[in-house]
This record gives structure tokens, C-alpha cells and sequence, in this order.
């Protein structure tokens, strides 16, 4: 059993690496810090990218939402003067009107997701890092907003100073999550290429996750989602400059320091490689850019590979 | 000012014949009591079909819903195992979620109407019966079903023994359809060729609403939604004759004497104007079938007419 945690659309590519590599053996730790309201409707980003890619649906071209989606919703709910800033296809929207009506009843997230990729096929388990509400708020020189605000809303332009997740210090650790990371088949943790500071933050910072992840004695490694000083989707190089770091997987390796045995990096990083591994981990190189399936899956093995070499000796397979 | 009752299609389109006629000078009262939670979306389908048709964007395949209207929400919600037996359209979603949304805030359905209503353009005032929840009940042989369940679940072949309106003895009528009916300048009640089971009665039924209706010194007329013994659409005629009533124009007749003062008739039905005069209203005879738009606004011109004749000498204007 591998756990694997992640945000958005990185994440969700080596998820799904993983997922045709290791099948059920597979659960999927997923950021719920991007969640919001959205006209009465509970909108859930990074599990619903997480789950339309592993369960193959999801919209290629536009890079979120599901494939062949159309937009007369979208279209009508501008005619009546509706909100039209955060774009919901007719599609996706029967992923939001189905988890809003079972949440509402009082079901669990966790039980939610699980049911949505069972329906879509999903062998793998998609576990929402906690069922309880946790928001990231990026504050900014303009003032705090919501993530989705911030990142939909203002593209991401306004400079960022640092991020707080509003609801965290009640949120717990699932026991689905629980399970998944104390369980004695657990082999290796992975951390996707995800943005550290608004995607795996989030979940590191639910209490008790980082106690979890550092008491069974087994590798975890991460893959940068940095390659050559810019991110491969999303603002995470863009974030690292505004916080006065350097934008490189130097900052990754800095960030994740004391969480992780092992760093993949992308050819492009491999002059860091000393640098890295001074700050007490191992690297390994490869190619990190997943441009197809081939990719996803050559990359989760060699993650897998990565991982089994850093497992100590006479520790739990 | 005219005030006219309506429920679906055949009432929703005399209520355009008469907002094209009547303007800002038309209150259309709608029966909710088809309204019902469809995943947790509260769906009001005669509102809704008096909105889209006085809005001019009603669908004229279907009969309900939104013109130029796509499935892919329920080709999703399909995939997913979610129910498809009630059909939500795409651009139709729009309403429903934007109404949940502020209902669940805890603003009045009157309100929320006006707002999507001014946002069709639609000047006419289109009020609900009622703001509070009545839910009509279709008893049959097979023992009590909820209304949205025999119209679409069942397609209306269940025979049916009778109806009550759950809710409606705590339901109130609201200040706006009292002022339209109070008014002064209120000089004439329409009651649409809609359902007089299931679509005018819980209007009627609502507690001092038909006290309202009588207590002004105006014409109520109504136009019979029965031609030569069938209904123009839906399961009237076939209702009455479950209920052991004739299918004609005089069950309709007998079914609001006492509160309309005339009743327009097709000139099929032109043999049962004696037999109608002799239950205490007036009867005028003419095409009633509307299959244009042209029929709903000389239809809506005659209804008008008929009304000012039968205004007593001296009554309010």
C-alpha cells in the first residue's frame, strides 16, 4: 500500500501514475483547503481534479472540469445576473449538486468521494484530508482572500505573503486518512509535485497529520513540481519569489526538510542535486514533466523504485 | 389592474396573452404546491413555466423548461447513479440553483421570483400562491403519492381518488397576492385553463384565500382547460373521470360554481352553455385552443372583455 498526497492538476497526473501501477494498493491523501461555497453549492477543486483524472474524465483542454463539457448553465446563470467568475460546467455540476445534496443530509466527505469513484470507476481511494471545513486564506499586500478569490478570481496576480487555513486547528485527521498511513501494509508516502505552500501544506497542517506521517518508519519522497526555477502549472515559483525565496527545488527540498528521505528532481534541477542532499536527504534525478499517460506511469514507478530503495533495511515491507 | 390564476403550460400561456395585453398591469398567482426537493434543489415547476413563458424563453419542444436547452448535467448526474426520472435541464439548473441558494439564505420565494423575473424581463408580477411549503398529495388505489411522482415518476396512469395539499392549513397568503387582490384598482380575476384539481385548487385552498377573492366586487372568470371532453394537455379530463365526474366543461363548471361569475367555453363545448347558465354564470363561446401567439392574446383580449361585461353597474372600475 502506497499513500500518496496531493493538490491539483501535478498531483492528480501522478495519482493517476500511481493508480495503473498499483491499482487498490493506492490511497490518494487530497488538499480540501480550496474548498468554498459557490451559489449554495459545496466545490470541492482538488478532489474533484484528483477523481475525474483517475477515473479518466477529465477535461484535458482546459486542464480542470470534465471532458466534452458544455457551459449552458454557465451561460443562463449570466443571464440572470448570476455569478459567472468561477466557471461551473453542466457537467461537473452533477459532481456539485450530488456531493451538496449528501453533505447537507450529513454524510461525510470522505464517504461522498468514496462513493463518486466507485461510480466512476476508481480502484484507487480518494481520501479528502479531513472531513471538516479547513479554508486556505492567502494574505496579501491588498489584504487576506479566500484561495479561490485569490487564485480564480485575481489569477494568481497579487502578490502573496504568506498563507493561514482558517478552521485547521479543528479539523482532524480522518480515520479513513488514519488508517491509511498507520496501516502496516503502508510501504512509502509520496508527495506529488503539488504546490507545497497551498496544496500539501494544507494537509500537513491538519493536526496530527505530520505526527502520522513521521511514526511509521517507512520512506517518504517527494517529486519537486519545480523544473528549471519555474513551476510547471500554477504559482508555486511564482509564490516562492514573492516570499523572498528562491524559485528553484532548493526551496522545495528547504520546505519539505525533516519530512522527507528522498527529492525527485527533473534533469533540468540536477546541478542542485549536492545542495539538496546536504540538507539530509537523497535525490534521485529523472524526468519529472508528465506530458502523457507514459509518462505519469514511468514516473509513479520510478517514485515506487526511489521509495524501495530508501526503505531501511529490516523495515516493514 | 387584472389578477389571473395559473398553474402550467395552458395557464402560463393566457398569462402571456394577458401580460402582452395588460403590461406592468397583470399579477399572475401561481400554485406551488408542485414544488418539491430535487437533490437538494428546491424546484418550482409552474413558476417556473409562467416565468420562462413570459419571459419569451420557454421551451416549445419539451412544453416546460428553457428554449435552446442541453443535457449534459443529466448525462453526468447519470453516470454518477443519480436520478434522472425528473429531468433538469442545463440552462433550466440555472433557476433552480440560484432560487436554493437564496432560499437557503432564508429569502421569500415572492422575492426571489421578482428578481428572476425582472431579470427575464418580465413586467408583469408573477407571485406564488404562497411563500410557505404546500405540497400537494395525489391519493390513488395504490395509496398516496407525492404530485411530482404521478405527473413525471408515474406519467399521471395511476387513477386517482382524490387530492389534499399538505401544508396548506399553516400556508398564508402573501401581502403582495393580497394587495393584488385587495386593490382598488384590481377590476377583474382570470382563472386559467389550468388543472382545477391540482393546479387552481391549492391556490384556492390557500386559508382566506378564496375570501379574498370574493370579498371584491369584481368578475372572476375562468377559461374551461376542457375541449369536447379531453384536456389540451395534461390528465384533467382524465382525472374526472377517475373521480366519477363527466370529462366536460360542465364538471368545471360545477367545480368553481359559486365563485365564478363566467366561464368562457370552446365552441365545442358551445352545446353545454344552457346547461352551464343554469349553475348561476354567464357563458361566452370562442376558440380557446391557443396554438399561436396571436391565440393567446385574443383569447387574453376576450377573457378582458368578457370580464368588463359582466362588471356589475356601479362596482369598481
Amino acid at each position: 500500500m502506497i499513500v500518496a498526497l496531493a493538490g491539483g492538476v501535478g498531483g492528480a497526473k501522478l495519482a493517476d501514475g500511481l493508480a495503473h501501477v498499483l491499482g487498490r494498493d493506492l490511497a490518494v491523501v487530497v488538499n480540501t483547503a480550496d474548498d468554498f461555497e459557490h451559489i449554495g453549492l459545496h466545490v470541492s477543486p482538488d478532489i474533484d481534479t484528483v477523481m475525474y483524472t483517475l477515473g479518466g474524465v477529465a477535461n484535458a483542454e482546459t486542464g480542470w472540469g470534465v471532458a466534452g463539457e458544455s457551459w449552458n448553465f454557465l451561460d443562463q446563470l449570466s443571464r440572470l445576473d448570476g455569478p459567472t467568475w468561477f466557471r461551473l460546467g453542466d457537467r461537473d455540476l452533477a459532481t456539485h449538486v450530488l456531493r451538496n445534496e449528501r453533505l447537507k443530509r450529513g454524510e461525510r466527505l470522505t464517504a461522498i468521494t468514496g462513493e463518486l469513484c466507485r461510480r466512476l470507476g476508481i480502484s484507487a481511494r480518494v481520501l479528502p484530508m479531513s472531513d471538516d471545513p479547513v479554508r486556505t486564506v492567502v494574505h496579501t499586500a491588498e489584504g487576506p482572500l479566500a484561495f479561490q478569490e485569490y487564485f480564480v478570481g485575481r489569477r494568481c496576480e497579487v502578490p502573496v505573503t504568506g498563507f493561514t487555513f482558517a478552521g485547521i486547528e479543528n479539523a482532524q485527521v480522518t480515520k479513513d486518512v488514519q488508517a491509511a498511513l498507520s496501516g502496516g501494509e503502508t510501504s512509502a508516502v509520496v508527495i506529488c509535485p503539488s504546490n507545497p505552500f497551498v496544496s500539501i501544506d494544507p494537509i500537513l497542517h491538519v493536526p496530527g497529520m505530520r505526527a502520522l506521517l513521521l511514526a511509521r518508519d517507512v520512506p517518504i519522497v517527494a517529486v519537486s513540481p519545480i523544473i528549471g526555477g519555474a513551476a510547471v502549472k500554477g504559482p508555486a515559483a511564482k509564490m516562492m519569489r514573492e516570499l523572498g525565496l528562491e524559485a528553484s527545488s532548493k526551496s522545495v527540498a528547504a520546505h519539505y526538510r525533516g519530512l522527507i528521505e528522498g527529492l525527485m528532481l527533473d534533469h533540468a534541477d540536477a546541478p542542485l542535486s549536492p545542495a539538496i542532499e546536504s540538507m539530509g536527504m537523497k535525490v534521485r534525478v529523472t524526468d519529472t514533466l508528465m506530458k502523457s499517460a507514459t509518462d505519469r506511469r514511468r514516473l509513479a514507478q520510478e517514485c515506487l523504485d526511489f521509495a524501495a530503495a530508501l526503505a531501511r533495511p529490516g523495515a516493514s515491507p
